[in-house]
């Protein structure tokens, strides 16, 4: 089997954490593994393998040899080190919205177009990690019919603004409970007890960009420019599972039967049906944590439009929203490079 | 001025509690004042207005004399004790779902139909809290068009479930804090760092029995036995301000401007907006909780369907959701029964 060297940019994050221990727990076919990171990090050690890494600094010369590098180091750094990489030959998975909207770079979601990988010029793009969630419900719906428009209100956990914000909901959370005062550093508000409008600009419209995201990379993703999605993205106190109440309205009169939708995600890989009404038991976060697939529930028939259906979707924001939709992507174009 | 006999049913709990504190804020003219609960807490000593209180047992002859009873000590005791306060003469003020679809009690918002108070025959019974803070912001929309659907997502504080599940709330995110196991005993799953599926009962539509309040309600409340929603109610790991993120859809081609609606709310009263895009301040939780007002924001027009606009509204549980609306009914029936 053809082996890879591999290289983590943002390795100590809680992306790039998980990204390792997929390379790890998925067998990976790694030759070599180097672990980047920005100054701040370089020179902690990282255990892989039962072998133990430094973590080298990020620099333009980071790259040689290497033949696939995992980025999730934020933006601005995709911005600056992707194109060394490329240069120097290596594949990049982004996992930053950096290149996502850009025409040359495929974004993709490998159960649903995996046919877009092999377009790549470079870098393959890592979808927003809600748009992950609400496609991997909704997507496999369009062959039942014709999806006129979809509205979605998000409960985003913490982890969606990195590991940082993981510790802030747990350290302000003990403060809560012992009354010391509250001090956002990496929200702008308290997290704890408390639920915000996710806090990403606003634009002229009065979507933000979160929210923008869930549209556009829709539409690149499923390939249809007039696709309509209107998303409210809110952050709650859970640490790394997103959830979404999603309505798909179908264009008229072409609302498929709950049966009809059960059977298709039955046979639709990274999405499991969780929805018992008699036990009242349906996708929560503390479920979808640590799980690869998506999880779907609250199935029913929307009692206030003929053509719509209502559902509830619990996703690990980690795995299936960022490190292992990258690996799924890397694996995918493995399989096609060998 | 007149004064009033006054008794509270459930004077211990989360919604009498704030029903005492209410009573002594908005300086209701009370003659007298007794405090009926179970017999788990009777013989508590309660303060109000400088007077302590000892809170008596719940029995059918507990009405002697009183004018106004509140009730919020759950269905089932309305459906007992309510008739006969109203033998005994008193308005009954009903929090609970008892009595809210009967058709000879009114189901009243005193800012959306308070005509409706003069029509009771001994109980006026106070809508479910989502119902009403939805109703806050939805109902006067009603004035600029037709409103053809409403989608609601709902992400409900513990408090709607008493304040046994705040503790609860409190008590199990200590847990979460220090890895010691989660023992649910109010909710059926752990709330704290999760949220799930309000846990009332699924019918065979799929939905659940809060969702069917917020539909069957807003008939009721609005004269409109046509009017049309879909809900999808959550419990998250917040206190005591529920939050909804809500789209309105009007009918073809009537869909008001931004501007009036926000001339619509400056006029109506319990209501506030807060919709700052550039400082990312919209209504949260930590600001609706203590609040009388609903808070309105994220006002935008739907990117997915030209008749639609999306919003996000706070509300506290515990007050407008529930005992300020008491309240405000029986300040409402004072003015005309004198």
């Amino acid at each position: 089997m053809r082996t890879w060297n591999v290289a983590v940019v943002g390795s100590t994050g809680a992306v790039g954490t998980e990204f390792l221990k997929l390379l790890e727990t998925r067998e990976f076919p790694i030759k070599t593994l180097r672990l980047l990171a920005s100054e701040r990090s370089a020179g902690k050690s990282v255990d892989f393998h039962g072998r133990t890494y430094k973590v080298e600094t990020l620099t333009a010369n980071s790259f040689e040899d290497v033949d696939i590098a995992f980025f999730s180091a934020g933006g601005s750094r995709s911005k600056e080190f992707a194109p060394h990489a490329v240069a120097a030959g290596a594949l990049v998975i982004d996992n930053s919205s950096a290149y996502r909207m850009d025409p040359s770079t495929p974004l993709v979601i490998p159960e649903i177009n995996p046919e877009d990988i092999a377009r790549h010029s470079g870098i393959i793009a890592n979808p927003n990690c809600s748009t992950i969630i609400m496609l991997m419900a909704v997507a496999p719906l369009r062959k039942l019919g014709a999806i006129k428009r979809v509205v979605v209100s998000t409960y985003q956990a913490a982890s969606g603004a990195g590991a940082q914000a993981m510790n802030e909901l747990i350290a302000q959370t003990a403060d809560a409970l012992h009354d010391r005062p509250l001090v956002p550093q990496v929200f702008p508000y308290p997290i704890a007890f408390n639920l915000f409008s996710h806090n990403t600009r606003i634009d002229e419209s009065g979507y933000n960009e979160e929210e923008r995201k869930m549209i556009l990379e829709t539409r690149k993703i499923l390939h249809d420019t007039h696709f309509r999605v209107s998303a409210t993205c809110v952050r709650v106190p859970v640490l790394r599972a997103h959830s979404e109440s999603i309505n798909v309205e179908f264009s008229e009169g072409g609302r498929p039967t709950l049966e009809q939708i059960r059977e298709v995600y039955a046979e639709t890989p990274g999405v499991v049906v969780v929805d018992d009404r008699v036990a009242n038991h349906f996708p929560m976060p503390i479920e979808a944590s640590g799980t690869d697939d998506v999880l779907i529930g609250r199935l029913r028939y929307d009692d206030s439009c003929e053509n719509a259906v209502d559902m509830f979707v619990c996703g690990d924001q980690i795995l299936k929203g960022a490190a292992l939709n990258g690996l799924q992507i890397a694996e995918f174009w493995m399989r096609s490079a060998q």
